[in-house]
């Protein structure tokens, strides 16, 4: 589908716990690790100089649903999609897929900050950011290998 | 506030991210470890033996909102609260809260499994655990360092 | 070269610390992570079966040198060669390169271990696991990607 | 014992692995929280500004041993001691003891940097860090909880 961006990842064994499945707190980390990749593919990385300014995206909010529990050595596809699109914020849907089926689903708000002097502060969206977000996701789809 | 039971942790380098914040997985793992701690304060443990079979509380959804960005070597108050007990599944609200500010906030759900032949299943919450969960929290409240 | 093993991976935000390098004690989770795909490519798998044996390698012994910072983003080639094969033991050397140069080096020490009941306890190493730690790298050598 | 500096920890669920123990490469991140928690009790902190400058500690070497599995909600003793001061470098020795017993011993080797414009350079050490790291043991020993 021209509207996704999907990467393969493998389980490892640090990632897992004593209950013999991934720790509930290494799927943010997976969906961070798809979201990244997906910035790279549009030629502009997570953290990227807009006319002077440093722009990184500072999270508002996450969550996940889990519905099957994975485990060691397991392929995953991490589904991408950016559902919504504000003048500040992205939101990113990601699904967790093995062999097909959906095992968990998650979601990561991230906001369009300045970065100077170590602070963050909320900026508007640069527009070739706000472009690519738009409409790179069918452009640059298909499944990639971390 | 007797229905509170409170944490106190404090943020550690291998925490912390290029940005110089607490990164936003590890949020899950900070409101886990409140979690366990205050099952090990009802007596119970996270992990217990209920009528001969082994209980544990895989996670159905969690999520976080991030209000401001967490430092290296901050101290925190994890804040949890039982926010709903249901007939198999337990929601926990925890709140951040760095010098009485609130940081970030956060909820995870999770259901009453028993574990045989290191399968998980859902089972109706054995009534001692229940009872753990609707009545400890004022009895074992007050801040603990981990 | 024949004798080595190598795995491409890419430097993870939530890897990273405040000091924008690779946090030094996630240089064992890659070398963790290069020794787990090369006992894929053997075709046994880290843990595995043998004459009725869960067989598994926990670690005696690890170390690392760090010759250089690493960054978020970075691409690094994780060499593993295998420096001794015991009784009932194996040594891994990994070496770190980013575009041809090391920027570390490890090894790990692990023992040949037969679980039963969730308990460890080391036994001589199967044959078949030997022949493939003896001769397979040279086999199985080339770049891989996680 | 007066040249000592202990901290006490907890296993956490995430910190474990598939096979119920402590994931090797967390020891490392145990041994770092006893050399922060020993920096801060100092006065100095890891990270500290000294004429003008601003001091940490990037490693150039760690190693650990490992000698029993330790498993979810052990109690460790981290019993830092320091091993050897030179011009440049300081050298920590941790021994993780649970109940009185050792079950792992590492090490640590890092080097004074200062850091200016994101880049680290080895620096003699300035006098004062070097008269904590001598004398300060024995007057800051005792156990702390983290």
């Amino acid at each position: 589908m021209a509207d996704e961006f999907v990467l393969r990842l493998r389980v490892q064994c640090a990632e897992t716990d004593l209950a013999d499945v991934l720790h509930f707190a290494n799927y943010f980390r997976f969906m961070e690790e798809v979201e990244h990749a997906f910035w790279r593919a549009t030629g502009e990385g997570v953290i990227t100089e807009q006319d002077g300014c440093r722009i990184s995206w500072p999270r508002v909010s996450t969550r996940c649903e889990y519905f099957a529990p994975v485990h060691f050595e397991d392929e995953l596809d991490l589904v991408l999609r950016v559902a919504e699109v504000g003048d500040r914020s992205v939101t990113f849907e990601i699904e967790f897929r093995r062999e097909g089926r959906r095992v968990a689903s998650g979601q990561i708000k991230a906001v369009c900050c300045s970065t100077s002097d170590g602070a963050f502060g909320p900026v508007p969206m640069p527009k070739s950011l706000r472009r690519k977000l738009e409409a790179s996701v069918g452009a640059h789809g298909g499944a990639l290998q971390r």
